[in-house]
């Protein structure tokens, strides 16, 4: 979605975590921790972890704010999409939709419902007051937190008690050049 | 510790999480997820999480590089420390340290040692390459990794299988200005 945003001409490669495919040797030399997404560049540089490949490719764009704690805010907001948010909102849907909700993992899915709300009710308290996470402007704070929003409710979410993100999504999906992340995926 | 280091004046103010002082409705106006660390500024601005705050603060020094891709590695090994690092090693200590390790926990505190060791495993193999997570010069990547490694035995994690990491710790526990972070809080 940011490649697209900003036109940056790359390569998806699918790696097909469910078959192992982010352990193999070759893959385990590239990023040792074995997590998508992977970021390699020309050079053969490789970069892991999806915010920090976010902040490397928008380094220069006017996604990313020159101001230092206005980029500090949008880091906040990262940080927070990975403790506060992916581990609930991310892992439900996982649950939900890629294992089809096995009996085994029901408590854990069920479990994971309050921590996911408690994240979406930060999210809205703040997109009430303002249009995107970091002020009034689009950033990569948005990208990473529109990536498992906006597919919430395959994780049981209902983002209706949420006007403020909901509205939210429709502002993101209305900028120039926004593309729909699962069709690209495909 | 990064204050020590930067010589940065301020001010500690003790939250005390278990008596639910960050989830007072004076603390909540401040940061609406309810965590610390909060960062203050003097005019008034607030920034949560941890390695925000370290952004910000190292923002114009010499512990964030200026090279984009370097300074994206530091984000790496910064997310890395919120997803692959601390839900291990920084609970089971929480859960051995503060909570005396209660009956009812003991099979997750079991269950975090092997995410825990994965951690420590890929941070051995950086720095038995390099002096510091980040090439050869201490960043806000170490700061960030150091904070719950070098306490990691108190999470039942034994250090001395990863000689990497200990003469790690040695090397910025040499460095200039550093202090011992549990006596500060004091």
């Amino acid at each position: 979605m940011l490649c697209a945003l900003l036109k940056i001409e790359h390569q998806w490669i699918h790696i097909d975590i469910l078959k192992g495919e982010s352990k193999t040797a070759a893959f385990l030399a590239k990023n040792s921790n074995g997590k998508i997404p992977l970021l390699e560049t020309p050079d053969g540089t490789c970069l892991a972890e999806s915010n920090a490949i976010l902040n490397y490719l928008a380094s220069e764009s006017s996604l990313l704010p020159r101001d230092a704690m206005q980029r500090a805010k949008v880091l906040q907001w990262q940080f927070f999409e990975q403790y506060s948010h992916e581990p609930f909102i991310a892992v439900a849907r996982y649950i939900n939709i890629y294992l089809s909700l096995p009996k085994a993992r029901q408590q854990e899915y069920q479990d994971l419902q309050a921590g996911g709300h408690k994240a979406l009710a930060v999210m809205e308290k703040q997109l009430l007051a303002t249009d995107f996470l970091v002020g009034n402007t689009l950033s990569i704070a948005d990208i990473s937190l529109y990536g498992y929003t906006h597919v919430a409710e395959e994780g049981g979410f209902d983002l209706n008690q949420y006007p403020g993100i909901l509205a939210w999504c429709k502002r993101i999906e209305s900028m120039p050049g926004y593309i729909n992340m699962q069709d690209s995926e495909l």
